[in-house]
């Protein structure tokens, strides 16, 4: 009788969680559309700089807007946490993280590759992840247990042995050290290998995921960027490096991910570059 | 009389361009349609590796054949010279120089970051660029003299007059020593700037003609890869670092260019990386 009971609970969770995943990619693509009509007009775009690399577009405050407000309808009781507007606060134990475009260097440029980001984090769990490219019109989205997909195919994180066997995606910005990223260059390519950096580490995580990039590396990453992605590396079998799930939404965290033949190694690259210990970033996850 | 003859010849002349770069723009749309029902299906392709970093594809193989097939049927007088295939010699004077696929590390891993890349030479003179991404829709265009394009939108170079205002391509390749990137990475971020890097050199010099990257450097590209692209900078208002036109088919070339307020400070960077005389890399253009 009990076991059934809880059989029904976990049961009932995961048909919420897929209608929450359902719902969050029906919204990350019609946020992208939203962009698109921003994106066709950036001549038009209205651009501030928070500082260095740290730019916003009137597209990044309108598309948030759209996003908490479907949000806010479909689930009232939860709480919400974006890039560009203030956090709403919850009852309902679910925490929407949300980053209208990653990327934002690329969009206000012209270049392609930017992304809508939605996570769903419950009791300081990612348990939904979408990264939705209107340009090319992928989306990648995984929920806790359920695996990881692009438009339908599942994810699968590199089986690649040794950095030599394809790219690894770098990212930097001005909450950190960016001289921090020359000395990791400088061993991905003493040791054969080589480095990607389109500028968006929402996409590049999502690539890991998909085997893409055989790994990634930032010092510092905000959770609207990185918690969505790395829902997707975990269900696609990939290693993310352990982060302190009770302040990540707060604080950000260091974001080191790769394929189980690579991680070690690209882990133990960055810790070298970013004056980590050895044995772990912030602590267990 | 004389005056209105040579008002003729060049009308003519230019009338010939302007219908080789319209034919240039439908080959290469048509020819990336080819490719990607290669990208489609990924896992079904046939990957070689060429050296480090250097793929080739069957994806890129059969693009080839259908550009170069296609050429001999319009301008069966014109040499072409590609990157899988023999080169062609011409009696008409042109020459058709073709990069099926660049970015071929991303096509095979089923990163959307590639392009079919076609340029047109005449007496060592670049007349005609075509640079198509088919996962964006986008295709880059510029006729010698007739102005350089996006989809029909003018391209115009950057107008940054720092390091600071905007991102600079970088590539490297295993034609040379990968380990010089590292002082040219060192050079852009200790200056305040941010490198880009999205495996596609065709694709990030286009980028520099529309203004989307200040600038861009690799020390040796292969003509394929970017002759096109710096035929449409020139004709939007950037600048490229002179090369060796005589033999650029043949050997290759570096490869530097940026918007003019930026120019010389990418060029010094880079000179500095590369271990280059501070006069010029090969001499005039």
């Amino acid at each position: 009788m009990e076991q059934a009971l809880a059989t029904n609970i976990i049961g009932a969770m995961t048909n919420d969680l897929d209608s929450r995943l359902e719902f969050t990619i029906a919204l990350a693509r019609r946020a992208g559309e939203l962009g698109m009509t921003f994106f066709r007009e950036i001549d038009k775009l209205t651009i501030e700089s928070k500082g260095h690399q740290d730019l916003v577009s009137n597209g990044d405050r309108e598309v948030e807007l759209f996003v908490r407000a479907s949000l806010a309808k479909e689930y009232p009781q939860d709480g919400i946490v974006g890039e560009e507007h203030a956090p709403v606060k919850g009852t309902s134990g679910y925490t929407w993280v949300i980053d209208p475009i990653d990327g934002t260097a690329n969009f206000v440029r012209g270049i392609p590759a930017w992304a809508v980001v939605i996570a769903c984090v419950k009791d300081n769990t990612t348990v939904v992840g979408v990264v939705h490219e209107p340009s090319s019109g992928e989306t990648f989205y995984a929920r806790r247990g359920g695996g990881a997909f692009v438009n339908g195919r599942p994810l699968k994180a590199s089986g690649a042995a040794s950095i030599s066997e394809g790219s690894i995606g770098v990212g930097f910005n001005n909450r950190t050290n960016a001289r921090q990223i020359v000395p990791l260059v400088a061993s991905i390519v003493d040791d054969g290998g080589v480095f990607f950096r389109n500028a968006s580490g929402a996409l590049m995580l999502a690539y890991v995921a998909a085997g893409r990039l055989i790994g990634y590396s930032e010092e510092h990453m905000n959770a609207w960027d990185c918690l969505a992605a790395m829902l997707m590396i975990e269900e696609a079998g990939g290693i993310v490096e352990p982060f302190n799930r009770g302040n990540v939404i707060e604080n950000g965290t260091i974001a080191i991910a790769g394929g189980k033949g690579v991680f070690g190694k690209i882990r133990d690259m960055s810790a070298s570059a970013y004056g980590l210990s050895a044995e772990g970033a912030v602590g267990s996850g």
